[in-house]
């Protein structure tokens, strides 16, 4: 029986999908360059016989390669998780952890012959788009963000080996992921917000002007939906997007968040302008008929998600512990 | 007068097109690495006082940066011209080549603050594709080729680009180009063929099953397109089919060369299998509504542009000398 590699596999949905897919008693092997994945993810994974960590970076072609031996299966979550781009970034960012890594991991598949990936794509592939409820056969696609024209350059790469050298692909666009493990850091919503409160409870800085609508699902339902979809359609090329069937405002995530901390008079304060930031999409539902006529479809709204992951972040004493990995 | 940038400007369409436009008395700069581009190409450029040609590569970012200074519109045409993917060749060729390249041209003008390009891009980005003609919103697109993969990701990237940074893009999706600067090293069908005859006039090997179906495009047809579509539509983000409104067979094409070589009883021989190679696009045919809507027709049918390139080469008697350029 070969390995599954999983690449990012100290991330938030990386480790979770790692741990559920040893617990089955498969030889799994971890891949991570820890610069946003965290070593507390993987503690749990060390713990297991059947688990393997390799510390390293996909940009490393030649690592990848040697990771690559004896795989059957890759499921490749690392990247770039940052969708901001903030004047002073570099622009090729997302080109090289995306693209490039993503290239070095099919490379190294093709010369191997490991035949099957799963790739977790995103929504920011579809850019703005006028269509709501967005279907996976949006057209055209236009990503506004580096991140997402990067993700979408994933996406045709995986289309020409597919059909170039017959490797099975499982493409998932998802929605917002939300979770226990969601960063302290400010990269999310609910991250940037508890950040926020933490230190000023009083108000609440909310980027653009609220009106954002976005869909969720929660890390777990999201782990759930890979798994079973890849085990429902075995072969071929899939395109799917994962999300719940609704979407939330960020005003609505700001009062629900408010209100689980019991704060009063907590004055909304705007940033202004539709997006959160240069290369947010202001709105965007993904209509989820492939995966629900595939036999999926999320347990949770996003509302549900967002208040479930609330509690649990609030519920966590030492969320923003700064020794905390 | 800024300069207008012509990468690519030693290829066949680049070096027509810098023509074209040094002819209207405006400062070019054409910058090519001679990889694929010929130096005869360059001669009637040189001979311009208003052209300026360096010989350089898009992979260096330095270089891209300095031939960016005090330009205003960028034509990149510069790419891996060979859709063809071969056994042996380096998968990255095209990532490189397409992608990289016009990651540096676009950071060069982010940084400059060089707001428009116009850029080469491609048929091959639909890959195979149930409905023909194929519009320019078709979904999905999924190529097959590693040129098509890199060209549609050059095209997320410019749409990133546009958004983020607010630089104007054509983006031009071109048929396959034929004229009097075809190369002789079996590039192309016609190059292929005529290479084929002379070396043998009793028999034709034909890539393919020869039923492939394609669109022909003119060179100057295309360097008229071009133009008139940038000066039409002045700003934005313009997504454009350059074609003619018909397609052709290759078989069709191996008897129009036959007979204008007046040879008979050619023996078509067949290397059998629906695409001509690994990657090829066995059937397109352009939807050119958009442009008509612009204004803009190709004058020559699909076989007239074959049949005019065709007497063309057939009357170039140092073709397949291996002394020139």
């Amino acid at each position: 029986m070969g390995k599954i590699l999983v690449t990012g596999g100290a991330g938030c949905i990386g480790s979770d999908l790692a741990l559920r897919i040893a617990s089955t008693g498969a030889p799994v092997r971890v891949l991570d360059n820890l610069s946003s994945g965290r070593r507390s993810h993987l503690a749990p994974l060390r713990a297991l016989p059947n688990v393997e960590i390799v510390e390293g970076d996909l940009l490393d072609a030649g690592l990848v390669s040697e990771a690559m031996q004896g795989v059957e299966f890759v499921h490749h979550l690392a990247a770039n998780p940052d969708v901001k781009f903030q004047p002073g970034d570099p622009t090729d960012k997302d080109l090289q952890q995306n693209l490039i890594a993503t290239y070095h991991v099919l490379e190294a598949m093709r010369q191997q012959g490991v035949g099957k990936i799963a790739f977790s794509s995103t929504s920011a592939v579809y850019g703005v788009s006028p269509v709501q409820p967005i279907p996976e056969d949006l057209a055209p696609m236009r990503p506004i963000s580096l991140y997402g024209a990067s993700k979408l350059a994933c996406e045709n790469l995986l289309s020409a080996f597919h059909h170039l050298f017959g490797i099975d692909c499982w493409i998932f666009r998802f929605a917002n992921i939300v979770g226990p493990k969601v960063r302290k850091r400010g990269r999310t919503v609910l991250g940037d917000f508890l950040l926020r409160l933490t230190q000023d409870p009083t108000r609440l800085l909310i980027l653009g002007n609220g009106q954002q609508h976005k869909s969720y699902l929660r890390n777990e339902e999201c782990v759930d939906a890979m798994l079973y979809l890849i085990d429902r359609q075995r072969s071929g090329f899939l395109v799917a997007n994962l999300g719940a069937d609704d979407w939330i405002s960020v005003n609505r995530i700001a009062e629900l968040l408010v209100a689980a901390l019991d704060l009063k008079d907590v004055r909304f304060e705007y940033t202004g302008g539709e997006g959160g930031w240069l290369g947010d999409v202001p709105r965007f539902r993904l209509d989820v008929s492939r995966v629900n006529a595939l036999g999926w479809k999320a347990k949770l709204s996003s509302e549900e998600a967002i208040r479930k992951t609330i509690a649990e972040l609030i519920a966590d004493p030492g969320l923003f512990d700064p020794e905390r990995d």
